[in-house]
């Protein structure tokens, strides 16, 4: 899979998110070709897992010591999909000096105040610098549009200004990868009703997850507008199967190491009269 | 060694500091109990470190969950002496949404434009958050001081000063832990020339270490000093032998341990009518 997650997994022009393909194996099943991308058990993706991070920490610390480039890695998906999941798997084996995860709620006063781009801008990463958003401003055209705080006319407007903004990130050393977390609807189901039953995850329930679940279609569809509208080469949407955990690491491990393989990666020169010190 | 950390490596009142002492088995050798903090050897530390670190993630989730308390870790020590290396550690296992590292380095013109807590203030602990600090404040009165950037009498108002910012930010709820990652000269020596002579290495290099060298031991007395003048019982300071990686890490995660044992962590109640609720 290492090879090829950037295409297998690339969220196709006229996107449809179904439940199906929240699983990997039925994913699989269509895909040209079956084996990649396929779950071959906990523990095999684990071990997979870790070794692709172990060559992503390598990486990576090209990245920082170079500081020429920056990475942006959005993390988007439906409540418990496993944005919390994925960066912790993230941190497990990468240098956190140089991986900055970022966790977007809901807007403080201040924040309303300014435009919906100016918190997350503030966020984005520094030359050298991986960044990790779990959640972002594709917020402000997914909840804000669901929930009719928006119209269609601003949230067109709104398609557009992120389009600029991503670019504008992209033309000044940013590579973006966007990933979309994709659960089943019956997934989901399963997760919160753990909410309910787990003593040590019931302080973790809220009701307006029930409320934001009963629109599950409409989410759904707004994802995929979303998606469709913002997906650019120089910004590009990857849809990964996420009902499976360990899975879902492998896959985005998997891009995040690719994204890195071709970006060009080298330490800097030492110091030109390196061989003229000594440490005394 | 997990129930006594923090007594065993508690900064003495008339703190001399000694390369021997950043041996672990020397240290322990003087130790009341020499068992205690000694390090068993590179696969063991790391196993138990990790067995601790299980331990700590359980209580950060409550923390986090609790949201009522805020950690601070302030990590100080000479160049080389590990402090990216202990950050790695103790995020290999914690989630990274309650966990926040802060590097702090040369000032930039706006931060020097302001007084030197102002750019601190901005990244100390959030509500349910651990923070760690990789430098801090307390550069300013250490290579400010050893340089001769200021004198005598601002660097004891800036003692001042830093003790009156910390016990507000204790009385506000945040716990802090100070620790002096101790290396002797000679493994300073050789951590440097790794750097001459690894080529994954060299870039780090950088002739302005070798100067800093030459001052270690005016370095050695402003960290005397300055861990003297700010040692606290809701401020503590901690010596952690560091000339063994695996060994530092273990005394890092247990003095974490403790100090997230002694706060009193639980999950907030459920909701009041979680029975109420069905996931449909």
């Amino acid at each position: 899979m290492t090879h090829n997650a950037r295409q297998r997994f690339r969220a196709p022009t006229k996107l449809k998110l179904r439940d199906e393909d929240a699983d990997d194996a039925t994913f699989s099943s269509r895909a040209a070709n079956p084996k990649l991308g396929k779950s071959r058990g906990k523990a095999l993706d684990h071990e997979r897992t870790a070794a692709l991070i172990d060559r992503i920490a390598a990486l990576q610390d090209k990245l920082y010591a170079q500081r020429k480039q920056k990475v942006l890695l959005i993390l988007q998906g439906m409540d418990t999909s496993g944005k919390d999941g994925t960066v912790r798997a993230m941190f497990s084996g990468i240098s956190p000096m140089g991986l900055r995860a970022v966790g977007f709620k809901a807007p403080t006063d201040t924040e309303l105040a300014h435009d919906y781009l100016w918190r997350v801008h503030q966020h984005v990463p520094m030359l050298g610098e991986i960044a990790i958003f779990n959640r972002s401003h594709y917020e402000d055209v997914l909840i804000t549009r669901v929930q009719g705080w928006i119209n269609d006319a601003e949230c067109k407007r709104r398609y557009a200004q992120i389009r600029d903004f991503e670019r504008m990130l992209a033309e000044t050393g940013t590579v973006i990868v966007k990933v979309f977390l994709h659960i089943s609807k019956e997934e989901q189901r399963e997760r919160l009703q753990e909410r309910l039953d787990d003593p040590d995850k019931q302080w973790k329930f809220n009701p307006e997850d029930i409320k934001q679940r009963a629109k599950w279609d409409d989410y759904q569809r707004a994802y995929e507008k979303a998606i469709r509208e913002t997906d650019a080469p120089h910004a590009p949407w990857y849809i990964v199967p996420a009902n499976s955990k360990t899975h879902r690491n492998l896959v985005i491990a998997s891009l995040l190491l690719e994204t890195l393989e071709g970006m060009d990666l080298s330490y800097p020169p030492p110091h030109p009269d390196l061989s003229s010190f000594t440490v005394e």
